[in-house]
Parts: structure tokens; sequence; C-alpha cells
């Protein structure tokens, strides 16, 4: 088993092991020695596969378990589901010494934690992630939410959790994409923060090859977070360097609907159009962008998500912040100095687009 | 005007003093000076009376406003009315740098508040409190939250606000019997913490006289809540001593449906009935619980609300948590060593219960 030491502003541990599931009892009450009832939260996707296991181990470690299943998707990303979860939790009779657990991907990550954040103005918050995203990105950082008509993740807390359980094996009944979804975010690390990581993922380039050397790789992603999180734990600064990939990668994802593409897909493409606007504003390397596409394509993932039409456009200029923001004024958009290194640059909103409406076939 | 420096996490500032309800934008400015946009929240009742003084002021010194009006009444204090604002905040385009801000009394607050703990995970956050009670009691503390069918703030959070305007003549439009609602918390003060402030409230006996010191009485009041947050700002030790008088007085409020008896008014029957229970427990002084009966009753203030029939009895009992808890366990009660002192006292749950059934007929 491998531990990681969180040191945000109340500190915490995460655990990577296999059969972590079946020992979720003895670690949450190792961690948390005076909590008496756990709310367990998950959805429909997780709950079957996962939900009675921990359940039964935090009853053999003595926790009362409250079992909440909410549907899968992220439409349970919401404030009623919220508010939903508030009565419940309050009906099942937690105190402020007790806890909620969140089991599955990142949106029951998001809204549990957001759940766990408020109730009673806050309690302890353990967090089992399923999914291979969930893992290396939402379990280190404490950003919590729920989603509102404006857009996703728009009313939420930073809350950081005080025990993550990882079980890699939890993995093996991911599907192809949602694997390669997550593969997006891990890249993204190596691109960012550890050219011997990226490496190291070019040369285990197929799911197989990275399931062998699974704890490392959480691992690796979780402390490489953990680092930039500890520096930087409101997202005020250091930490602009995770978005990397993520702002173009917003557009797409809003483009497609949040269904068209995964998260981890908007990603992919979305690193590579990073790269390509870093290159036109003299930032980068060309060979750089190369090796990064050649890895994507390892795990399916898209190099290029077309940008052509009005309302592709209307999503880049959202994800710009031009329809919000005076023409004036400055964006920092992140980008690779070389593999390894991640660079923030500010420029001018107009400046930045002018160069997507180029590589959009508009300019 | 007078001025408290508030040193929690986020430290800020309070200001008393009287017409700054029209000089609310120029001080906002100088508090945060990035801010462009305001949500100004408030309720049916104060929002006839100052809204637009208040958005006036805010607007010449350069800032959008959002006017939001609530119905007054705690049934606003909701999860429903939490995600309206949410929805209303994003549709203005409020950002991170932007405020939300409050007018109004505690409701408006705690609602308000809750909003801009969580829009956009926590913006910052004005104060500008219309009531007594709100001005001495929530102004200070964070402590923020909506109501849920189980009870009263159990879905909240900590969160400081950046700002506290008092005006004191805003006082001048309350009904009595809200002002006296509000004296009972700053008798409470004095009770707890100055006996000096305890004798020169009872050397100033009315509202008209309180009136004539509201800028004495304000800061005192603030600047005990002020020395007690700082040293336990999410409240787990000596801010129990700020409940004097709080633990009865929520039976008193459940048992009237949280209608028949205002907050203060079950706090002052409360407080009253605290110093019997320390007397039967070997603390306190009789002589006291006369002295403090007067003061109340010089503010129209019950010093004994009846707790007889099953009705009250189970009010009680829950108040004191025995059902919830087990038998064994220990509750924390405030008692007074003398005026001016307050002591924490743990007693087991039932020996409490039992001196309770004395005092309410049942023994």
């Amino acid at each position: 088993m491998k531990t990681i030491r969180v040191r945000t502003g109340r500190p915490y541990s995460i655990l990577i092991g296999r059969g972590l599931l079946d020992q979720a009892g003895e670690q949450v009450r190792a961690a948390l020695p005076k909590a008496g009832k756990i709310a367990l939260v998950t959805d429909s996707t997780a709950g079957p596969l996962y939900l009675e296991r921990v359940a039964a181990s935090l009853e053999r470690a003595g926790f009362t378990v409250l079992r909440c299943t909410v549907p899968a998707g992220e439409g349970s990303k919401s404030a009623e589901t919220l508010a939903a979860l508030w009565e419940k939790f309050m009906e099942f009779g937690l105190t402020r010494t007790d806890a909620v657990a969140a089991l599955g991907g990142g949106m029951v990550g998001d809204l549990a934690g957001f759940a766990a954040a408020t109730i009673l103005r806050g309690v302890d918050y353990v967090q089992i992630p399923t999914t291979l995203l969930a893992q290396v990105d939402s379990s280190v950082g404490g950003k919590v939410a729920v989603d509102l008509r404006a857009g996703k993740n728009l009313a939420g807390a930073f809350w950081q959790p005080s025990l993550v359980l990882m079980a890699p094996e939890v993995l093996d009944t991911l599907p192809d994409r949602d694997f390669s979804s997550g593969m997006a975010e891990v890249i993204k690390y190596g691109c960012i923060a550890d050219r011997t990581f990226f490496d190291f993922l070019a040369a285990h380039g197929s799911r197989k090859a990275i399931m062998e050397e699974i704890e490392s790789v959480l691992y690796i992603c979780c402390n490489i977070k953990r680092k930039v999180v500890e520096e930087d734990e409101r997202d005020t600064g250091l930490r602009m360097i995770l978005n990397f990939g993520h702002t173009i990668g917003h557009a797409f994802e809003r483009l497609g609907n949040y269904e068209k593409w995964t998260h981890g897909e908007a990603v992919a493409a979305g690193m590579c159009s990073a790269i390509e606007v870093g290159l036109r504003l003299g930032d980068g390397r060309k060979e750089d962008l190369e090796e990064l596409k050649g890895l994507l394509e390892a795990f399916q993932l898209p190099t290029r998500i077309s940008c052509r039409g009005n309302e592709a456009w209307e999503a880049i200029v959202s994800a710009v912040g031009l329809d919000k923001k005076g023409a004036g004024e400055e964006l920092t958009m992140i980008f690779l100095k070389r593999l390894g290194e991640a660079i923030a640059v500010r420029r001018k909103r107009t400046e930045i687009l002018e160069i997507l409406a180029g590589l959009c076939g508009r300019g």
C-alpha cells in the first residue's frame, strides 16, 4: 500500500492499494475515532458494484451506515439532490462528529463532498473514488460543488477530505472509454510536471500495461497534484497549471453538450490545441506536440476536435471569457515550455481568440 | 464612528455609526477595491425601508447592483430560496471578485451569507444588519445557514464577512417587541462577560435611554463576541458561553412553534431557567437571578415561560438532547458564576433533566 499525506489546512491521507474496499471500516475508524455514523453516498453505477462491500466493512468496524444511492449522471449534481441529501442525513441523525463518505466517480465526490461541507456547517468527509478520473483528479484538492443552470460547478466549497481510499481493482469494471478519459488527466500530469513520467507512460501505452503499474501511476499523479494544491489551496495562482488543456477543453465539452465528448477526450484535444496556440505565440516545441499526440492516440484519445461552425465558435469565445470580459482584459493560459514543464502566460483575450480563429479555420 | 477589527481567518472590520447606509458605497469600495458587482439581498420588511438608499449609494460608488428581495420570515431561510439566489447571481454575471451583501435581520444575513459562502465556491460578503438582534449577534461570528425540515440552521458554513456596516438609526423603525428581543442578547453579554456593562444597562432601563447610548452598546456587545469568536472560530469550545440561556431557550422557541415567542423572549426566560438549574447544582447566586429578572422586565421580556404539559416536556427533553443521546452521556451547560462571569459545566443529561423536571412541576 502507498500513502500520500496531503498537508492542506486540515491534513489528510490518501491510501492507495488493492483490497482497500474491504478494509474501509478499519481505515475510517483509524482516521475518525470519534465518528459513529457514516452517510455513504453512491450512484446507480458504482452502487450495485461496491456499495454493500463497503457498507459491510464499515459496519464490521462498528459504524452505523446510511445508504444513499442517487441516479448516475451529471443531472444528479444539482441543488435539488443536495437538499434531498441534507434532509436524509438529518433523518439519519447525523451529528457533528459523524461523517459523509462518497463512493463513485467525480459526480458523486463533488455532490457528497459539498453535502459534507455544509451539513451541520461541515462534517468529516471520506472519499472512495471508483473511476480513474476521480482517483487522479478530484480526490486531491478539496473542490466540491453542484451545477447550476448557468454552468457546471458554480455553487460549491473548498472542503478537504479526512481520508481518501483508492482501491485500483475498481478500475477493472470501468468501460474502456472511461478508462481512457482518466488517462487524459494522467498524461496531463506528465506534460505539466514530470517528463520522466511522460516517458514511462509512453513505454506503457495500453490499458493492460498501465494496470500492471497502476499503484505507481496513481501515486505519481496524486503526488503531483498534492504539491500544487498544498501551495495554492484556494486556487488563486499556481493551481492554474492543472488547467492545462482545460480552457479549450471546456469549449469542446460544452460544444458536445457534455455528452458527445467525455471530460478526458475534451481535455486531450484541448491540450493539443493549447500547445498549438503556444507555438503561435512563440512558446513550446513542435516535436512535443507530436509526442503528445502519439501518446494520446495510444489510449484512443482525440488529438483534435473540429471547431468549425458558429456554435463551435461561440463555445470558444465563451471559454476564452470574451463574452463576459472586456476586450482589453487578459487571460491566463497554460502552455508547455517543454514536455514536463508548464508555464502560465497572460495574454489579451482578443489575441488568444485571434489565434484560435486561425486554428478553427476562421482566420 | 466606532470600528471593531475582527481577526478571524480572514480579518474584517465592523463599522458602527449613524449615516452608514448612505455611505455604504464608499465603505464597500474601500474594503473591496476589485469588486464590480454587488448582489444585494434583502427581505420584504427591510427592503421597502432601506433597499433603494443602499443600492443608490453602491451605484454612486460605481458598483452594478442586483436587487434581490425575498419574503420576510423564517420560511425564506430554505434550500429552495438558496438555490434561487444562486441562479439569480449567475444570471447577473457575478464573478469571483464580486460580492454579495445582506440588508436585513438575521434571516437575511444567514441566507445571503450562505449563498455568498457557496456561489463560485465563495465570494466576499458584506453585512448591513437592520435589527438589534442581527447587529449584536449574527454580524460577528461568521455562522451562515439555512433551515431544514429537521430544524433550524442545519445546513450552512462558517463564512466571515469582509465588512459589516451598522447604522444605529435603522433601529428607529423596529417594533418594540423586536427591539426587546435584541435586548435579551444585549443583556446576555453583560451576564456572561461584563458586570460593568450589566450595571450600565440597569441604569439605562428603557428603549429611549439605550438608544441615546446605542453606539456604545453595539460596540461593547460586538467586542465581547469578537473576543470569544477570535479564540474559537469554528465553535469547538469557548464559544459555548455565548449559548447562555439558549439550550432551554431553544425548547421554549420550539414549544411556541417559533411563532409565539421571539428568539429574545425565549432566551430571556432561558437565562433565568439556566441560573435556576445552576443554583440547584450549587453554581451561581440567587441575588443575581433577581437582578437579571428586574432588568429583563424593564424591557418587557419574560423571566419565565410555562413548561407544563407533555408537549412542553418533549421540547425540554429534545433541547437537553436526551432523545438522541444515551442517558450516560454528558451535556455542557452554561451557568453564571456571578453576573459578568459565565462557566461551562459538564453534567449527565439525566441529571440536568431531573432538575428541569422539578422546575417544570413534574418532580
